[in-house]
C-alpha cells in the first residue's frame, strides 16, 4: 500500500476505508491479495449492476478483442457501434415509446451531464439551470454547478453560477406543498429568477443520501417543466439500467424526460461509457461541437449490446431486482426497529437501499465494521449518515442474507448506545 | 450507415468524413465491413501511439480479462494500479528527475484538465486561468473556457469566464517580441488582469493547426511563471505519450512544469484512461474532493504498464520517432514546394505534422481525396486549413511511405489551382 | 414635450404617465408650465419627504451658495461635510446607539448598495448574497444582480450571478414557516447553497409592491443571519429618513443590521446624496478602494444637516406621521371595501401605502385618473398592481384628505366591473 | 479632523493627502478653515472645468432656486430639462453634426458607463466588452470591469468577468503595429476571444496617468470597431466639456463614437449629472428598463444650460484652453530637462497634463511639498507615478504661472536624488 501513498494524489478516498490491496472479482464476490473474499454491496457505485466480470459479458468482450475488432474510433462509424444503437433502440427505447437521440460523449458521467446542460442551454438560449438540495451530478465545471454538497463545490475554485438550487422531494418533512417555492418563482416576474433553460434531476438521489423521490413528485416536476417550457432532464446514471427495477428510474412514474443521462453500468462490464439522450426535435448540435477522445471506445458497445440482450428483452431481471429490494428493505427495517434508539431508518427503491445511522459518525463505523467482516459498503449524504446499499442486480439471494447479516452485526457492534442527531 | 442518421445525434463527426463502417484494425491498418483496408495516419487524434490493436498489450489485456482481475474499482488500491504508479515512478518519472504525485481524474481528456484548472485555482487562491490562441484543452466548461475555437465555445451557453487568452508563439508572425504582451500585463498593476493563478499551454497546438512551440518560448514562459508565481500547466494529452519523440513533449524545452496532463496514448491500446500529474507540494485535495465513476478502469493500468515496459525503458522509441518525423517532413516539404503558388507549407514536431493548405476548402479536399485512396487524415486548425499527420508512432517506414505518396497524389487531385490565402 | 421625444431615449419613463411640463413646487403641490397645481403622493419616489423646496432648508442652501461655500471637494475635509457628520452622530446615531461609520458612495442609491455589497464580501471573503422577491436595489450591475424585476434584470445584458432569492415575508401565503428554506439550505452542507457573505433586505418594499416585512420576521432574519455569521444589510434608501415614522425603518423591528443604505430623502431637499453605514469593525476598506467624483457633494450635507435639526431632534415628526399613516390607511380600507368585488386591499407602513388593485390594468387607470384631477401617484408591484401612496411627510391632514377624495373617485372611474386577478 | 478619523469609513483618501478643512471657494482659488488660499490644479478631477462657484453660473442657481423651481423630479418632464436638451442639441450635437439621443442615468460617471455598457450589449445581444491597459470608468460592478487598477478591482470581492484588456496606444512603447493583437483575436475564429459587444475607451487616460491616445490611434480603432461590428463607447467624463480643448476630446480625431458617457464638468458648476448619449438607432431601451432616483436633478440642467451658453456658442474658450495647455507643457518641459536624471518626462493634451516621476514616491512627494506651498494637485497612475495637472480651465494666466512656479519648487524639494526607473 506505500506505492499509493507515496505516488497517489491525497485525493484518493476509497482506499483509505477498505485498506487492502484487490486483485479479482466475480460475480458479488472480490478477492483481496490474500486471498480474501468480500461481498461487494457496493458494485463500482453502481456501475456493476450485472456483477464482476459477468461471465456472459466477458466472453463476448475476450472474442472481440481477440479478433482484432475496433476498440477506439472516436466517432467514426464501427460495427459494434452501429450493433449497439439498433439494439437499444430495440430494445430499450421501442418498448418504452421513447424516440431519442443518442450522443456519445466522452465515457464518464459528468461529460453526459455536461453534454446535456450544453445541449439545454443552446435549444432554449437561456442559462439558468435548476437543481436539487443533495444533487449530484459530477465534478467538471458545469456538472459540479448543479452539484449540492459544499466540499466538492469548494474544489472549483470559481464562483458555481448558472444555477438555483431547490429542495428535493419531502426536503423539508412535508412542511411545505410541492414546488410551491419554485412554482411561486416561475409564475412571478419579480421573483428574481431569471428564466431557466431546464431542470436536472435524480429520481432517486444515490450520493445525496438515497432520498427517494415520489412518482408523484417526479409527475409534478415534469407538469411544472411543461408549463413553463423548462427542459427536464433526467440524470440516469446511477439509477438507471435497472438499479430501481425498471432500465430507466423515471419509468414507474410514467414520465418522459426531454434529455437523460446514462453512465456507470449501461456497458454493463464496468468499461467506460456514457450516453445523453434526447428528445429528437432537440437535437440542434452541429457536427464537432461537442467531442472528446474517448467517446467511441467499441468493446464498451460491444458489452453494453450483450447486457442489453441478455438482461432487457423480457422483464425478469426488473422483477427479480424489485423483489430482492423488497427482502433488502425488509431486513433493514429490521436493523432499524432494533436501532430505533439511535434514530435508525430506512430509505430505498428497488435494489438502492440506504440505512440511516443520524448519529455522528454512526454510518462510517458501520462501514468500517462491515469491511472488517468481508463486506463493502460505503456512506453517503451530506454527513454521511447513510449506509448505502447497492448490491449487483445479479447477488444471489442467499449472498444478499449474507450480507444482510454482516450488515445487522456491524450496526450492532458500531452502534452502542443511542446518539441524537 | 442509416442507423447513424437515424439514432445518433448530429453532433457526430469524423463519420460524415469517412462515410464507411469500421470493423477490423492491427497496426497503422483499419478496415471496413467490405474488408477494404486503410492505412490510418490518424491514430484516434493521437490515441493510438503505438497502433491498433498491438499485440503485446493484446495478450497482456486478454491474460487480465481472462483471469477475472478487476475492472473497475474507483479509487480503491488495486494491484494493477498499483504496478502501473510503481512502473510510471521507475520508468518515466525518475530518469527525468520528476518529483510528481499522480491523480486518476475520470478517465478523459477534458477531465483531467477539468483537475488540474480546479487544483490551481485551489492551491493559489486566484481565479484567471492564462490560455493560449488556437488551444484546444476539452468540451466540459472549465476545460472548454480555456479552449480558443469559437464554434466549440458558442456551444457552452453560458459566458465562459476566469480566463484570458494571450498570443502563442509566433501567432503574430514574430512582429512582437515574446511574452512582451503578457509581461506587461503581469507587471503593470493597472493592466486590468487579475492576477492569474495559472497558465495552460500545449507544446504543440494538434487541433489549433499543429503549431510548434520552440523550444526558446516554452522556456521563456517557464520562466515568466516562476517569476511571477504562476503555475505552469501543460496539457501533453496529445503531444505526450511520444508523439513528439520524448515521453513528455516538453522534454525539449528542458521546462518542469507545475501540473502535466496526460491521457490519449497512456493506456497505449485506446482505453479510456487519464492523468493528473503535479508536484509533491502542491497536493492539497482533500480525499474525495474530486472524483469520478471510472477513475479506476484497471484494464487500461494493465496495458499502460506494458506499454511503458515495452517502449520506454530505452530510447529506441524515442530516436525512431524523430526519425520518421524526419522522413514525414521531407516529404512534406517536397509536397509543400510542388505546390508553392497554393500557399502550402508544413509544420510539426516528431510524429505530428501538418501541411498547411491556405486555400478555402482544400485541407478538406485533401483529406477527401485520401480517403478514397485508402488513407485516414483530418484537418486541424481554425479554418480547417491544415490536413495533419498523427500516424501511429509504431508504423514501419514503407507504411509511412505509402501513406505520404497517397497524400502527395491526393494534394495534386484537390489543390488544382492556386488559391491565394 | 417634442423635445422630449425627439432628444430623449425611449428609457424616460414618468413623463409618460404625467403629460405635462412641471415648472415649480411648493411643499406638497407642483405646477406645470400652464400654471395648473397637483398634489404629489409620489414625492420622487420617496426622495423629498420633508416636500418640494421646503424653506427652512432653502433658506440655508441659498445662504450656503451665495457665500461661495464649497460645493464639490470629492473627500477631502470640509466644513459642510464635518458638521453632517458631527449631527449625524449626535442626532441619529448616538440616540439610537448605534456605533456606525460613515462611507459617502457616489450620490445615489445604487452607488451605496454597490459599496455595502462590495463591503460585505471583503470582510468575509464570500460572494454569494441573498436578497428576496420583489427586492428593488438599484441598476448599476452588483445592484440589479440583487433586484427582482425580471424586466429590469433583462436590460443586463450579461447574467446576473453571485446571489440567491429568498421569499420575502408573506411570499408564500402564510404556507411556509418563516426562513424554513433559507434555514434548510444554510444548515445542510449538501444544500448547493455557498456560504453566502451577506442578505440584504428591504423592510418595506417598495418598487416591489409595499410589501411589509412584520418586526417578527425582520428579527428572525436578523437571528439567523446572526447564528450564520451572514452580515445583515437594510437598503433603506426608500424606506429611510422617516417615510415608516422612526428615521430608520428598521428601528421598530429593534434590529441592528451590520450595514445600512440610505439616500434619496437624506439630503432632505432632493440633492443627490447617499450613505452607505456599517458596524466599526466592519471598516476594512483601504483609502480609495472605493471613490467617485460627486462623494463629496457639500450642499446636500448642509441640507441633510438642517434636515436633520429640523425634523430628528424630537419625535414630533415621527409621531406625525404614524398618525397620518393611520389617516391615509383608514381611508384606503374605506375604498378598499367599496370595491372588494375587484379584490382590493391594502397595505401600508408609516406614510408608505398601497392600494393593490388585482384586476388587470386597474391601477395604472386609477394613477392616470388622478393625473386627470391633480393627483400625482404611481404605481408598483410586479404587475404594476398596486396604486402607491408616498406624500410628503409634512404633508397637510388637509392636503392628505384632499389627495385621498381625489383617490377614491380615481377608482371608481376606473374600476368599473370587477375583474378577478 | 477629529471627526473625520471617528465618523468617516476609512475609505476616505484626498482628506489624507490634504489635512485641513475647506470652507470656501472661488474660481481656482479655494480657501480653508483658516482662511489660507489654495491654488486648485485638480478642479474636482475635472468636475470644475469653469472654476469653483462660476458666478454665471452661481447668479442663476440661485434665481431657478430661489424660485421655487423645481429641484427634482426623476425622469419627469420640466422645464429646466427641456431647455437642457434643446440647448445641448444646438450647442453641442447640431454643430458636429452628431444625431445622439440622449439618456439621463443616475448622476454620477459609473452610472453612466453602466447605462453605456447595458445599452451595447443590449443591442448586440454580446457580452464581452474591451477595454484598455490602466483605463478608469468606475466603481459599480459592470464599470469596474472595464476598469485597470488591481486595487480597485480587488474591492469587487467577486471575479470581474465578460470583458477583456487591451494594450491602451503605446502601452508597449511602439514595439507593436497598434491593435495588432485586437485585430488578430477578432479575425481568428480560434483565438478565444468571444466576439465582443463594444470597445470603451478614454482618449486620455487620466487616473491611468494623463495616457494619450493619438487621432491616429483612435481613427485605427474607430475603423477596427466598423469593420467588426463592435460599438465604439468613448468615455468623455474626465476628458470631455473641454478638458483638451474642444468639447468632446474625440473631435480632433474626427471620429464619431456609437456611444458617449459625460459627467464631471457636464453640470458646470460641481452638481452631480451625468449623460449617456447614443446614436438615435441604439435607443432600444423599454422605458423605464434603466432608471435612478436622481436622474432629474434639474439645478444641474440649469447650470449646464448656462454653462453652454456662456462657454460653447463660440470657440474662444477651445482657443484658448489650447494656448494655456501649451504654456503648461511648456513649463513642464523645462522642470522635466531640469530632473532629467530622475527619468522626468511629460505628457498631455489641452489642459489634461501630467508630469512623469518614475521614482518611487517622487510624485506623491511632489504633491505634497505643493500642498505646503499652498498648490492642490494629485498624482495618478498605476504608481502614481505622474503629477497631474487638471486646473479650471477659467484659470488665468497668471494663475497659471504661480502654480507652475509653485510646482517647479516643489519637484526640487521632492526630487533631490536621480532615481532610476
Amino acid at each position: 500500500m506505500e506505492t499509493f501513498s507515496r505516488l497517489e494524489s491525497e485525493v484518493r478516498s476509497y482506499c483509505r476505508g477498505w485498506p487492502t490491496l484487490f486483485t479479482r472479482a466475480r460475480g458479488s464476490r472480490v478477492y483481496d491479495h490474500t486471498g480474501r473474499g468480500y461481498l461487494d454491496f457496493f458494485a463500482g457505485a453502481g456501475a456493476l449492476n450485472y456483477g464482476h466480470n459477468n461471465p456472459t459479458l466477458k466472453t463476448a468482450l475476450l472474442d472481440y478483442l481477440g479478433s482484432d475488432s475496433i476498440v477506439h474510433s472516436l466517432d467514426a462509424a464501427t460495427t459494434a457501434k452501429r450493433d449497439f444503437l439498433d439494439t437499444f433502440e430495440e430494445v430499450i427505447l421501442k418498448p418504452r415509446g421513447l424516440d431519442y437521440k443518442v450522443q456519445f460523449p466522452g465515457p464518464t458521467g459528468t461529460n453526459a451531464v455536461e453534454a446535456a446542460l450544453k445541449l439545454a442551454r443552446k435549444v432554449t438560449g437561456r442559462e439558468t439551470v435548476i437543481s436539487f438540495t443533495n444533487s449530484f451530478h459530477g465534478m467538471t465545471l458545469g456538472a459540479l454547478a448543479v452539484t449540492g454538497n459544499s466540499m466538492k463545490r469548494g474544489g472549483a475554485g470559481v464562483p458555481l453560477n448558472h444555477t438555483v438550487t431547490m429542495p428535493f422531494d419531502n426536503y423539508m418533512d412535508g412542511q411545505v406543498p410541492d414546488f410551491l417555492w419554485l412554482r411561486s418563482l416561475l409564475e412571478d416576474s419579480g421573483s428574481g429568477l431569471d428564466r431557466p433553460a431546464a431542470v436536472i434531476v435524480e429520481t432517486v438521489q444515490g450520493e445525496g443520501g438515497i432520498n427517494v423521490a415520489r412518482a408523484d413528485w417526479l409527475r409534478g416536476l415534469a407538469e411544472l417543466c411543461r408549463e413553463h417550457e423548462l427542459l427536464l432532464i433526467v440524470d440516469d446514471i446511477q439509477m438507471g439500467c435497472g438499479r430501481t427495477g425498471p432500465f430507466f428510474s423515471f419509468e414507474e412514474a410514467g414520465i418522459v424526460p426531454d434529455i437523460v443521462t446514462l453512465s456507470k453500468s449501461i456497458s454493463g462490464y464496468g468499461l467506460p461509457m456514457a450516453l445523453t439522450l434526447f428528445k429528437r426535435e432537440l437535437d440542434v448540435w452541429e457536427p464537432g461541437e461537442h467531442n472528446g477522445t474517448f467517446r467511441g471506445f467499441n468493446p464498451a458497445f460491444l458489452t453494453a449490446t450483450v447486457a442489453l440482450n441478455t438482461y432487457w428483452r423480457d422483464d425478469s431481471l426488473e422483477r427479480e431486482t424489485l423483489a430482492k429490494g423488497q427482502l433488502i428493505t425488509e431486513r433493514l427495517e429490521a436493523i432499524a426497529a432494533e436501532h430505533a434508539e439511535a434514530g435508525a431508518s430506512v430509505r430505498g427503491r428497488g435494489m438502492a437501499c440506504g440505512l440511516v445511522l443520524p448519529g455522528e459518525g454512526d454510518a462510517r463505523r458501520v462501514c468500517a465494521e462491515a469491511f472488517e467482516r468481508g463486506l463493502l459498503m460505503e456512506t453517503s449524504g451530506p454527513e454521511d449518515e447513510v449506509a448505502k446499499l447497492l448490491p449487483p442486480l445479479t447477488t444471489s439471494v442467499a449472498e444478499m442474507e449474507e450480507g444482510l447479516d454482516i450488515l445487522a452485526e456491524s450496526v450492532r457492534a458500531a452502534v452502542r448506545t443511542p446518539q441524537p442527531a
